[in-house]
């Protein structure tokens, strides 16, 4: 690789070691910390999740409930911040807000190496300050944390102002536990090159924040829900995804870097979409998928295109309720725990991450006589 | 590198295609887009260098001319923007005032591609955030842009509230120009990480900010200063860096990832010094430089340490009247111009930056049976 061509995107680019998560492209397959997500996902709370990610070990009972009472008690936004909940510019975006929020959560943070402590306050109350945003941007109040709450139901609470069914909870708290990480990815990636200037966990907590934001990472959940409603029909399907491949459309939720068969994450999304979805909606869903996956089986056979996490994770955010002006934002929510267990991995074992690239420009260009000292300074004006 | 051992901090990997700067690491060489950077930065103001970096070439009188009046018609905050900088946390660090400043004037961006005017307001509007933060946190009022002055006497003027002296702001317009773009460094790889996913300019602005934070790249301008301030007078220089060495102290302002010689900035930077630092200044800063390079030559005589750009650039920001405080963010200013290069650069020919990692950690572990379904649903309360 040195000197060599460059690889395009870091394709299979090794870039590190990490020890948190693996990801099969291969065979599909997803763990964390050696335990397979969906497993996990369908068995543990986020809080654990999040402890088994940061610590490497599942909680005990007891270290858990120690987690759930120093978490809950960071929950509430200092004052200081939930002033500026109303006052962001009208026209901020909710990933705008959860970047901006980030960043001034993160206030007074001196350099590393930042420990659990100090990580743990962004994955608290992120949700708090997205919740908190949101209705200030409806002209609506904030509804104050209730501590009893886990983190999941709390920020359906939160947002909502009322409790939430506990089913949906629950349907939510697997998409968090799913979601919570993904391996050496662009936004991961970016919170790892930030942190490696030894750089506070809030400038990488932000940086990863603007990298999800991309439509080509996290920001176009909301995308396959157009889509669906496009369609209409699931009898319209296979005629409108043949139009879309024809107008050379991108098919939204198909295709991902890694992995070369299904997205291990979007079978278990698919089962709690059809648990919790309107059936209509799940039938509309699931016969966009078939004429999506057979149309690209057909155009590339070579190369076919798998369902990636994206097509099925609109259809649970809608199933419990949330906006999908907010499904991009969710899924920051939900990442801040992997987020916060590679910037720890980093800080434990730092290099600064500063590669190189190829010149390719002009070289060795005279500066021209002509170019002039210009009126950089002052001119004292008349008075 | 496929599968290969990781290399530690992608030092001398190529990750991709530049036009914009060449960074010659052997020879101590630095270009931007073909033009040697020191002559650059004592004949162009920083307007001109921004036209070069942003579009390949400098700016015809006309080009200049129109960039001048549309550049400076965008200084001034919008109003959502300005009132935000009194309401900050107290606790907020200048460079966390400019990173969550660049994601609120990024209120509202769409997805990419991201024209040269995009990019404008955030190098327009950076000096104006940053002035007006810092007089609101010192409790004083903000100092209305003056459009007739240049970007870097505009800078000052608005720090400090009256004209500035020219040739302190033609000083510090060398050092602007100097410091607007340095390759594939880990605050611009940052940016084109985040902008590889199609995500917007103001995140891509905010990552590299928080990356230049980490006092392995920007963040640590003021301890070059801190290093003088405690030597004292140049008869101690010898005997403070050999106490320093002796206890493994990094000595500040030497060493560089990529110049395994003198930093070409640094030369430059030292005339800027002599000619506008006092003279005891100046004298002490060069009684520790040259006891720092000597006593590094003794030490490490295979791999000695050079200068690196951070050493002078303390003192020159120091003689032109900044307050120590701002070094970082005055540096992340003046950056904003190659990082904008850099994204539109990325932009234009882009492919989503996502690498691999080898999995070090544990594998196939089963979830636990005791690990069961938790609180995760609300429990309702007590009426």
């Amino acid at each position: 690789m040195v000197g060599g061509s460059p690889p395009s995107g870091l394709e299979g680019v090794v870039v590190g070691e990490t020890a948190i998560t693996r990801v099969g492209g291969e065979e599909g397959t997803l763990h964390f910390r050696g335990y397979e997500a969906r497993s996990l996902a369908q068995q543990v709370a986020y809080e654990e999740a999040t402890a088994l990610l940061l610590r490497g070990e599942l909680p005990s009972p007891s270290e858990l409930q120690e987690l759930r009472s120093s978490w809950y008690a960071l929950r509430a936004l200092p004052p200081e911040v939930e002033l500026l909940a109303g006052k962001l510019p009208r026209a901020t975006l909710p990933m705008e807000a959860l970047r901006t929020g980030l960043s001034v959560l993160g206030a007074g943070m001196g350099p590393s190496p930042p420990r659990e402590a100090d990580l743990l306050p962004f994955i608290a109350r992120a949700p708090t300050w997205i919740a908190t945003w949101y209705r200030a941007s409806k002209g609506l109040p904030p509804v104050p944390p209730d501590t009893t709450l886990g983190h999941v139901s709390s920020y359906l609470y939160m947002l909502e102002g009322r409790l939430p069914d506990p089913d949906l909870a629950r349907a939510l708290e697997e998409y968090f536990v799913l979601l919570s990480d993904h391996g050496m990815n662009a936004s991961t990636f970016a919170a790892r090159v930030v942190v490696s200037t030894l750089s506070d966990p809030a400038s990488a907590m932000t940086a990863a924040v603007g990298a999800l934001k991309g439509p080509l990472h996290g920001g176009a959940p909301g995308l396959v829900l157009d889509m669906l409603d496009a369609v209409g029909t699931p009898e319209n399907a296979e005629t409108w995804i043949e139009g879309a491949l024809a107008r050379k459309d991108r098919l939204m939720g198909f295709g991902h870097r890694v992995y070369k068969v299904d997205d291990p994450r979007a079978l278990l999304l698919k089962e709690i979409a059809r648990r919790y979805a309107r059936p209509e909606r799940f039938a509309l869903a699931e016969a966009v998928e078939q004429a999506g996956l057979s149309a690209l089986r057909k155009a590339r056979p070579n190369h076919p295109l798998f369902l990636n996490v994206e097509f099925y994770a609109g259809v649970v955010l809608e199933s419990v309720g949330l906006p999908r002006e907010l499904f991009s934002a969710t899924f920051g929510v939900a990442r801040t725990a992997g987020w916060a267990a590679h910037i720890l991995e980093q800080s434990a074992n730092n290099r600064l991450i500063r590669p190189d690239a190829a010149y390719t420009g002009p070289k060795d260009r005279p500066v021209p006589q002509l170019s002039v000292a210009p009126p950089a300074a002052a001119v004292p004006r008349p008075a």
